[in-house]
């Protein structure tokens, strides 16, 4: 089976084929061209430096392309990097396909849009399922492809449904065990709660923001797509009923100062931001850790405060050292 | 000529007609109702207790009516009040118009319809022009007749429109000394940046927020009524001459915790939301030093993190005193 | 059946058996003395004064005590109370039981303590497993009996149980949901994190801070007892598995101006620091939620930055009004 | 007509004759002098290295000497930079004169003593009259020569005093405006309010803080200046109006942590702050958005909180593309 | 001997002569005139209210007399306050000089100028030794009577050069113990660091804020006295040694946020702040100490951060219980 | 004598012999492998970098060796550093012992450890001075040979001891100054406070956080040890005398954000937690302020907000330049 790029230890030889996800030109020190790479696969990216860069090197690196590498993995002030021999374009036959190393939500779109169904089966207020329905088939390509974030949780390709299943199953959990939640509201809140994002980013690769992103920004874009909704579903927009959807998907980043016009001021409002902030947090920690050795810390999350996190050596299956023995 | 509230001295006795602004009723220690009240006419508002109230008292005294009142103005705490010694509804032929108690933007609507056109004729770029003018036309009455603010700033009857024309009249002043500035759109975005305000808001008088103003806000509700505007005039919504208009309402609050979803991020976004905090914090500073004696200070203005302000007792028109005189 | 004092509506009289839970002396502006008392039962508490009380009244309505009262329920500036028009002391054959009249957790100590056990069966670590017995069996009594706060939330009989049984329940869903996820780890945190409040409170009722409480804290007071509980059990307090375990409770808080000593570098640590937020949230926001009518907001709960929430007046059970009808 | 810096492209070469405006010795990673040069004229500065250094280099080629360059306009990492090819000192019929290549203030000093005049004349009060034309006459060089400040806004010649007649003329439309507005306080004020920096500051060029400015701060020393003016001209310095004309130069940063030790208490002064920054925030905007291409945003500007600007790419005197078209 | 005013125990009859701090009057709820009253004696000052003052009451007790009391010394929520039954002007023969009943330091003048002047001996720098000597010429008297500040800590007759010997001798003992600290400048900077105080604040006794106190502040009021005594003494005020000394009273507040124009950048300017800061904490926390019971709390210290403090039951001379015993 | 590191110019060449504080292996942007080193003598430590490491290189200079230098010193961005010009190991006869080249305490253990003692002596309640016994005993070694922290202060061997002292004696000063300090209880927790780093740190030399360090921390670490001890010494861990020492140390950060479980409610904490801090501050201050040149400001210390402090040109032991000499 083919080594992926996190299964190199350092100083070990590295050969093989990756996706040049960014590969920037900058001039060096010494006046000449280099190319900042990530190279990515499936198991993540790592950067390397491709140093006196012709033009012609500059033409054909481009992010986006996939390319034939030989290298060593090496260590620089405790970030993995690559140090890079060799690298040249894949020639036919060698891989060619993008999607062969992106990374991908875990589960496949056909099982993500089962499930969410599922859940849009259970929104047993009228207008709510037919807003949530008419919104989920008109972003539907997007809803499904997208990221959740540029970066930091969910960055990967599906991110944006996967998260939205993830944070349905702890409401499910949540509406099972506090008999007065709303399941409906916060089952239709929960779903188009991040869905402006396909407004608001470029899209699934190479993203970036939209100017309609970085002017308005997503939680807006959304709500005016509701406001839209209702005028093409008949509903009206002054409703109770949908104003506090609304209120739902403009109150969700919880406080003021992380851009929620509004904050949560019904009880399904406060409960979505937490489950999203619950999930965002789990999903970091989980990644971070998975990168990091037993007994010792994970990089810092910027996400979180900038923490690091201790991935303790032993998992508790087996007992700690008795004093005594 | 008749004296207004704010024309008795403390202890003088008070004698006429005023609005009942408000007339809540209350449970005192003894156990009895009471009337909290505030009497109000065109030079302001001052609080008084009716003790002892009866049912038919509570029935009679309420929010909105003109009353005939005897008492004393008196000073509780630093703050005027007024002492009741006899109260009762007006009779045939005495003042009952509502209209005549309450305070006005100091020009008629007429006047500030005609000034606020003229600025409209200089919004030179035609989609923002065609925007201004659909939404003025469509909030028409209420936007001429609402406050710009429940309490704080501009609370009197006309006061959003009159707020709107102070910025504008800035606005230009800005507009003339910085070339660069986009006059259109500063003058497209001051007239549009608090209309939400009408939805927001219940009515000119007896003001509380409504449902659509708690959960969603004035800044959302008014940016989703340029988005359907365009829908109505067959502009694209994702034209950048859009997004920027709407960036202006979005932006001008200035800080995410002031209630904004985006921070400015265009030079003219900045400029409106500079200059709506200089016409409100002016406007509350005139008119506490109004009510404070010259050589004292104002009552604390909680609006402005509950600063005083010193009425110089010398207005600057006269020498200081010479040290050697 | 008996009514409830949050069964009688504004102006009805009440009459019946109450708890006397605070019967606090105070002087009135008269001179004279008065009794400020919280009556209590299982639907809630309500404020009420007794005016003018003889020295024999201070002495038989104490708090602690069961009265039969006589009165009217009224508002307050937006507050229920009670005006009282005649208390005495219960006589011999009527109600003298303070358990018949206090809050209860929704479940018994004896399912409660069989539910609990379920999940200590899980912690599958076993010097994790012997310390929460040990420590359960030491606080055993206090544990089933406490109200997890002194007010806020869970601020009932057996609250403290209840809440750390609703942490265990929802940390089962994120277990399930997040294969990474320590189930082991997360269920002994659960279980410790607040059981200092045992030591720190100074009982089940009429609840103050102890002397260990103010200057010690409920956090390092626990902690405590896992070392004392290792050096009985033989168990290295320096092991990675006691170090990680007592982080978790060190840690819950969150924040270090929460309180905790130190913030979360463990992952379940952060997610029993989010799951303990989660509950006491629901559980205020339900609390209040249950005593406002429909269509209206609860009183601001203070413990979550002063926000108020609005109980929306449909469910969602039933449709919007759609536009057109 | 010669090209000026900021005329070149990307990768188009240059050359030229350019102010040093600073060039400091450090040591490359291989143990060589390199100069790091900042290169002026009019347009603006662009950085460069000078790699390989000989000591005659190091004593040429020093701050504040004009050039002759040969190089070519390079971009790293989003920053405009110069690769230098070739660089001497210029030879005699070359320009010298660091004058011609300095940005200066739009207007020449005599235009701008003249309309400064023309605002003295109308501080009505006798003493604020005559201290200002004291301290005017005392820092007259400086006053017309100095940049106001070191970085960031007005950064250039003349800056000192274009900035305080940006902020007299936007104060000339509050005071027409607000009518209870005291203009000539407002003028006093806002002439005297920045002259500390030409004690704060070393000098128009190379400018430096001086021990002065970091131990005591402009605010206080053109404060014990007023002070100093008062003793000379037989004024009394605890007189209303002295301490009022005081308060407006130490309150004018508005808030006690940008160094102000005392907030404005006087309408005027939270007037003049007011203007102070948006004077300042619009002319560093103005700036930036200069050297942005229409359609991008602007670098971050640091004093703005970091944020960047977009630079629309239709100026609005053209329509926005029409839905339909 | 007399009793003093906290020699009375709660339910006490209270009989004796005491001087009436504050006498304010205020409307009572059921309209008549009340007096809201401070007594004061030696031991401190507690409240009481007058009821039904009639006008020639108003006219007779008034703030700044004397006078004899007959009452009860109750307890008002944790609170002490007198119950009035009797009150009257003293008659002659009986006590009417204030200064009996307002608290000193507890040093006399005469003992507190001797000490301070042994610290000027050791102000070696000849011209910071003449600044000092000019300004505690200048300002003897205030400086030896006034208060340290109205409330909070030192305010009592005395206190502000009391306050300055503790920190004096606090100085000595750092200056002792860090070879490296310049005593002579510690020393000079602890004199004046507060000495504005006597031109902010109206006098030792009803102490109120002056006009320039409000608009300059104390920092910034003694500072340009310290630059008046430069001019005087002929000493050059942009030497280095009078910027350093300047810079000690400047920054002494430490933060910004609490009115320093600068922060301490000169190490003897950190120092001073900082054993302004003990000084006053001790100072404040010793005051309430000694007003709470062993074993009890004090009430809640504004001034830090509204903690109160515990007072242990046993002072430790004596051994904790042992736990066997 | 030997020339230290610190009494080299900028540009001298330097020879000698220096311990390797660091010698991190890094790569360099040519791919070449080079050292980044701190050279360390008692004068303190200067870096450098010793490039195109070989293996061997990398093998031979290890952290904790002592080597001969041949380079010079000089100067990168404002901060000394060492350029490499040869480097061998140390032969036979050579210096080889680390100690004399780490920076000490400037007292040797035998006295720190006497006078130490003579405080315990005035521990005069028995239970304390019985604790603080013990635990004295049981981290001897480790208490007068560790440092107070990483970096920053006391940074060097016995700074741990010496910090303490340093405290003790400013206590001292203080309990002879405010007679209501409890000067036992003051002692006491001042030995301990910071007893805990012993746990927290890896040892004196090369110094690491230990996983108990960072997820417990020395706060609570040293707590725990006090329970102990009280186990072992048969002292109820619930007695007044015991809780309040424990208090001591928990508080002694003073704020929570500093990781302190609770703020100062006693005041000695108060204190305790004021003394620390100023200790803490000084030394930093004249740590940097002695490699500052009179005249210069030091560089900016993280610890203290980043400030950086004026070194004054003039000791102030000779007069200021008077005005008109």
């Amino acid at each position: 089976m083919t080594k992926k790029l996190f299964d190199y230890q350092v100083d070990e030889p590295v050969e093989g084929f990756f996706l040049l996800k960014d590969a920037e030109v900058r001039i060096a020190k010494n006046g000449k061209k280099f190319l900042a790479i990530n190279f990515q696969d499936t198991s993540g990216e790592i950067s390397g430096k491709f140093w006196d860069a012709s033009d012609q090197d500059v033409e054909s690196f481009q992010a986006g392309r996939v390319i034939h590498l030989k290298g060593k993995r090496e260590n620089y002030q405790g970030n993995p990097q690559i140090k890079i021999f060799q690298m040249r374009l894949t020639h036919d036959g060698e891989p060619k396909e993008v999607q062969q190393f992106v990374e991908h939500a875990p589960m496949n779109t056909g099982a993500m849009e089962e499930e969410l169904n599922s859940f849009v089966f259970e929104i047993t207020e009228p207008n709510w399922n037919r807003i949530v329905r008419h919104l989920l088939t008109q972003y539907h390509d997007a809803f499904f492809s997208y990221p959740a974030a540029k970066k930091n949780h969910h960055a990967f390709a599906g991110g944006l449904a996967f998260h939205t299943l993830s944070i349905l199953r702890l409401a499910k959990a949540v509406a099972d065990e506090y008999p007065h939640v709303n399941r409906a509201l916060l089952y239709a809140g929960a779903i188009l709660h991040d869905m402006g994002k396909t407004i608001e980013m470029s899209g699934p690769v190479a993203t970036t923001y939209t100017l309609a992103g970085n002017l308005v920004g997503h939680i807006v874009l959304i709500d005016e797509q509701i406001v839209k909704a209702c005028q093409q579903l008949k509903i009206d927009d002054q409703a109770e009923a949908v104003l506090v959807l609304r209120h739902m998907i403009l109150a969700h980043h919880g406080l003021l100062e992380y851009g929620s016009p509004v904050r949560p001021h019904v009880m399904e409002a406060e409960i979505l931001h937490d489950l999203d902030e619950l999930d965002a947090s789990i999903m970091m920690m989980q990644t971070s850790i998975a990168h990091a050795e037993p007994g010792t810390y994970t990089e810092r999350i910027f996400a979180m405060d900038g923490r690091n996190f201790y991935r303790p050596e032993h998992d508790g299956t087996k007992a700690a050292d008795p004093k005594e023995s």
